[in-house]
């Protein structure tokens, strides 16, 4: 028996249960209620929208940004319902993929009640998204809500105040409708924890939703939302949108603010984490990035850079017949993508090539070192802090969680000398690479956002292709292309796979055309720092002139 | 007797007396040469370059940068001359006040040779600094040359290249002609080494040139160059250009290209150094900034801020009457300056107001607590990299390397958890200090440079004045405003002197009227992080409504 007068710790099961029942409790109070679910559902959701939501909701919710937004700013359709829509498909949305930690009905009514208010004294909107619904990453501060970052025993934190990028979007109209889920450790490029569960992929439930921001795009792909936050330290903005087919920036760091988001990874400072936008079209990121610089953010969150968002132009420069340059950068050198991701590059070459673009194949550069140097400084305490938040509870290690801190041979306790030392490895690769980059003359590189689309649970340990960005801080952008094809996606076998390393034959070995028939394909594209507007300006007009995506997408 | 086969060490003054030789013999190397020198030299040595120089070179040296290069852009004036000119008044000042490590005639005559050569071709100049002579601080790396940051032990130190911003200055025409002395460890505010020695006051020898930067400092008031380049990480460019009673520039982080500056100090990202422009007029530190930011430095230096220079213009809104607002910091809360600042704040506030510029008094902000997190974080290692530095030649310790590295309680070896506690705490401090000056609403602070004028030898211990700004990475420019009066500026004995700390009390003692008469009394102009056209531009604005300075300087 204890001698201790602490009190007897709480099972970290009875807390999940909490947690689960909170959550659910936040959906029951939605009025209506939702209708019956079937049990089992089917491996793919995104048709049980339909029969489960009214022609009214389905239809608000079936518009993008660009499509909505002028309809609440002109008062076509008033902001209660507007949010009363995005509340029924997200509460639906977690009932299919499980992909929120909580529903806020009461908050985003009210918000929505007071915006109608304001457009009905004033006749006019309150600012750029007035009434538009957006969903946010469990992660980021919202006054009086828990921040658990996916520990069991970060349960009690409770933010003061609502993260700053949540006071620029509130003040420009937004309603926050919900939160949505993280893996453990927010270390994963997948999403399950022990609070809530696993985060299953909309088009087969037996596939990641990829991670961290996984609750994210889920609930994009379902359209429970058409706007949402995320955040990117590895790929966690890009791999959930890429496994689900919708859209996602990681912006380039110090431009959208991330003070309050209640969740700071010792030795951040040495690898940049962001906040950026999600959404099921591209116009949601430029219109959230425009919105939020717009802002001046700089001047309360001294961090950020001064930049303006500087809309990009496509320069016409026919005198000297200046095409816009696109790098293709076919693998990494260490995994190489499997079949339908090389496809859709290659797709993407010829329409690229089709509409008058300049196209070169853009070589790798040292990515396993760039592996090596982020793997050192993403935990400079060895892991200590997450293996704490993780063992106080006594919560089970999930798998991935196990693989990043205790099964990757980078982790360890750094000195400062070693501290520093890694840091200037990093200046030294992001000088080389630079010089890299300048030699090819490329605007942009178009990439795999990851080796293979979708991955089985449990199975995504290869970050290559989107940490590579975050250790130069460039800005990458991720859009769907097209989807596997079980027939058209095969192995070449008869050629023979040559694996570039260990690595290589392991991935290569999770590829399996049956259970990835029908995923999206989405792929990357990569600007230089602080090119977020070139990258988004021509992500839009590639789009355009090749006519993405080349399958449709809900 | 030692059984190792380590050869026996040099003894440090051998190496010092080689460094001196060699520094020497490129002045000797000068044709014709300097007229002997008269010793003991008087302490002012002002007026000394007019009895001892050519006209033709007094008359070129005695032009500002806005006055010189129209003439060599015009053709007008050759690179030679003017090349040569500087050759000899930099030598001079060398004489007189003992900052420089070594002259360049060859290099910058071969140069100057190379870009007549260019003019007479092409009928026009090859950039925008088209035969302009620019000095250099001794640590910028500057190819085959050496970079002893102060110490004996790094005089085998040899740049492999020349340092980012001279390859850019060079492609704008520049000529280096010299390189100037710098102090032990970098990291005083005065200028002694055991390398070169004192580099003394121009003004008065008893005094310091400030530093580190001194050696700049000292030549610039002589004439011997009328741009230079220096570096700031707590007062390095200001304390000079201050004592001296020239302009300087700290500029705000990763605008200035650092690559190759020869010097990395252990956590160095922690607080950044920068380099940055002294000059003879405020329009040299303009033209070097535009210079420089017009090429794009960020494209090949991954670290700085692709933010071209942005002309700033003084806002005119009559509709609003909107002033141009100054707050004047009168003291720092720690540390009262000495009579003659005060009276220089005093005047400005009574000349500005006079100019219809709104002023107000801006309170100091736990700036003590600034320079806790200042110390802490400016010596990560304990300061045990410096210490090897200076004790691995024997050399002796400079009294201002034993005061910060081993009287100063804040220096300590931190562990990675120590370092992210400081980082959060600076952090944290920026954002206090921000929201701070938003609350005030000023454009900019008008504030000392430092606690009193050039101080006595070994005494300058008080950075808060100019570190303070490097903790926030706020812009500040120093340029003279008048000169100390023993009649005027007295100590106000009878009202009682209050002190407000230790600090304040030891500052205090250290006031001689006598001994700082006729010494430069300089001010400081700040603005918010990436302010720095805005600062340079009140600068100037206020400089011409005031008639600044208002009294005579070289």
């Amino acid at each position: 028996m204890s001698r201790t007068n602490k009190p007897p710790k709480r099972p970290w099961q009875a807390i999940a249960q909490e947690a689960q029942t909170h959550r659910d409790t936040t959906i029951a109070s939605l009025s209506p209620p939702l209708p019956p679910i079937p049990s089992p559902l089917p491996p793919n959701v995104l048709s049980l929208p339909s029969t489960f939501l009214t022609p009214e909701t389905l239809k608000i919710t079936s518009l993008h940004i660009e499509s909505l937004l002028p309809l609440l700013l002109s008062g076509t359709l008033t902001a209660t319902a507007v949010t009363t829509a995005y509340l029924h498909r997200a509460a639906l949305s977690q009932a299919l993929t499980n992909c929120l930690t909580e529903l806020l009905p009461q908050r985003a009514l009210a918000r929505a009640t007071e915006l109608d208010a304001y457009y009905a004294t004033h006749n006019r909107p309150i600012g750029p998204l007035h009434g538009l619904p957006i969903s946010v990453k469990e992660h980021i501060g919202m006054a009086g809500l828990r921040n658990t970052a996916g520990y069991v025993s970060f349960w009690n934190k409770i933010a003061q105040e609502d993260a700053h990028i949540l006071q620029i979007l509130a003040s420009a109209g937004a309603v926050f409708h919900c939160r949505t889920t993280i893996p453990q450790t927010m270390m994963h490029l997948e999403c399950s924890s022990n609070l809530y569960g696993v985060t299953v992929n909309p088009y087969n439930s037996s596939l990641s939703s990829g991670g961290s921001s996984g609750g994210e795009g889920a609930l994009l792909a379902l359209h429970g939302s058409c706007l949402g936050i995320g955040s990117d330290v590895g790929g966690s903005i890009r791999s959930p949108a890429a496994n689900c087919g919708v859209y996602g920036l990681k912006p380039t760091a110090f431009r959208v603010p991330t003070d309050g988001w209640g969740y700071m990874m010792a030795g951040a400072d040495s690898v940049e984490s962001v906040l950026g936008p999600m959404g099921t079209s591209l116009p949601a990121l430029s219109l959230f990035m425009k919105t939020v610089l717009d802002t001046e953010p700089w001047v309360t969150e001294p961090a950020l850079i001064p930049l303006p968002w500087r809309e990009y132009k496509i320069p016409e420069d026919k005198e000297k017949e200046r095409k816009l340059k696109v790098g293709i950068m076919w693998h990494d050198g260490v995994v190489q993508p499997h079949p339908p991701i090389t496809r859709a590059l290659r797709e993407m070459k010829e329409s690229l090539e089709g509409a008058g673009i300049e196209v070169l194949d853009f070589p790798c550069h040292a990515h396993d070192e760039a592996w090596a140097i982020l793997a050192s400084l993403y935990f400079t305490d060895g892991g200590r802090e997450d293996a704490d938040a993780i063992d106080s509870s006594d919560e089970p290690w999930r798998p991935l969680s196990t693989w990043i801190l205790k099964e990757n041979p980078c982790v360890k306790a750094l000195t400062v000398g070693e501290l520093i030392y890694w840091l200037e490895e990093r200046e030294h690769y992001r000088k080389e690479y630079a010089s890299h980059w300048n030699k090819t003359g490329v605007d942009v590189v178009l990439c795999p956002v990851g080796p293979g689309v979708a991955p089985k649970h449990d199975t995504a340990k290869y970050w290559g292709y989107t940490s590579l960005w975050n250790l130069l801080d460039y800005p990458g952008c991720v859009f769907p292309v097209s989807k596997v094809d079980k027939e058209v996606d095969v192995k070449v076998e008869k050629r023979g796979f040559k694996a570039l390393s260990g690595k290589d034959e392991e991935n290569w070995g999770l590829y399996d055309k049956d259970a990835f028939h029908g995923l999206p394909v989405s792929l990357q594209l990569v600007g230089r720092r602080f090119d977020d507007e070139k990258v988004l300006g021509i992500a839009e007009y590639i789009g355009k002139k090749c006519g993405l995506p080349f399958e449709p997408f809900p």
